[in-house]
């Protein structure tokens, strides 16, 4: 497989991390997203949307979506589940997953963030500030479901890794690049750290990409 | 069954058209969101996120985020499929579902514009200017993408209702109830109302609940 993705990018290293845990192999084009390689016509026609990830899969069209590209790795290769087998511990485990990837990441991506300023006047700070206060209400949330719903195990749905942890581990890993305050949300971070800590969610670390800084 | 939702809420339009389409039988209880009735004790209680739906499907606790309902219904009531049988066909239709699920709604909601206002002194007009931004990025990419790939067919991904034509309704909707210029979108508009002419989805309609408006 051949994915377009970038190091920042929460939503590659969800699809990186489940490629690895999958022991799929693939290779990945990196774009560079502060020089708007992801606004130039070449991407635009592979992704209208100007987003990665984008996922090859075969001489069809690429997948996008990051959630839409892992369900269908988890439809075509089913081998290391990373949905549990309960449709209700499944639902809980895509709510989860979609608290982060739906009402949490899009909030603080550079598009938004863009708009807020030149739109609104915004200084780079209060830019910044909006930033935090996505990330800050979605970790609110979460910490709040974690620590009191029965389905948390040692993952956020029970004792094996699923998307909702790849979801938590690039909110996580967000915080770190970004300087969020984690100090409210222990279990989020226990649990974050759980699956931050296997090595094939560990080698597809935002930080660990080309084109990441240094530290 | 038994949901929480609201007249006005995408995401409850989603679940209730589902619903609808599957021919499962479900009380609403509906959640006055001006009134603040999702940020009282009682609600959190139900969903500590304080959003709707919330979908009791047994004596459990309840399934919450749209999708992961949607998805939910599919596997436990998998008759009248609202998804495809082909894994790529359904990772179409669930990209764009997201599309709209993750990267267009949850920028517009009152959450988002009521923190824009306040923290950045922003203006209603201002607030208003930013769900239209919001709006109009995701209407952009879907016009491009309805329009030029070839998965579309009388409904988003090929002839059949699917996730990806509940969450075009419930933006379609919106658009509607917010006043958002629908004539640069002439594809979405098409497949839109073909979804929205669905009986089961035309008694969904957020203008058809309890709450809402008279015109």
């Amino acid at each position: 497989m051949k994915m377009y993705g970038n190091w920042r990018s929460a939503a590659s290293f969800r699809v990186r991390a489940a490629l690895n845990l999958k022991g799929i192999a693939y290779e990945e084009v990196f774009l560079d997203l502060d020089a708007g390689d992801h606004r130039k016509p070449e991407f635009l026609a592979i992704n209208p949307q100007g987003a990665v990830p984008a996922l090859f899969v075969d001489d069809g069209p690429p997948l996008t979506q990051s959630l839409a590209i892992l369900d269908y790795l988890e439809e075509t290769h089913p081998e290391t589940p990373l949905l549990p087998a309960d449709p209700r511990d499944r639902a809980r485990a895509r709510s989860l997953a979609q608290l982060i990837a739906c009402d949490t990441h899009p909030l603080y991506t550079p598009r938004v963030r863009k708009h807020l300023m030149k739109a609104y006047d915004l200084s780079k700070e209060q830019g910044l500030e909006f930033l935090h206060f996505a990330f800050a209400s979605g970790l609110e949330t979460l910490e709040k479901r974690l620590s009191t719903e029965a389905g948390t195990g040692r993952f956020t749905q029970g004792d094996a890794v699923s998307h909702a942890d790849l979801c938590l581990a690039s909110l996580w890993a967000g915080t770190g690049i970004f300087g969020v305050d984690t100090a409210p949300y222990p279990t989020v971070k226990r649990v974050a750290e759980a699956c931050l800590a296997l090595d094939a969610v560990a080698r597809a670390h935002p930080l660990k990409q080309p084109g990441a800084p240094a530290s």
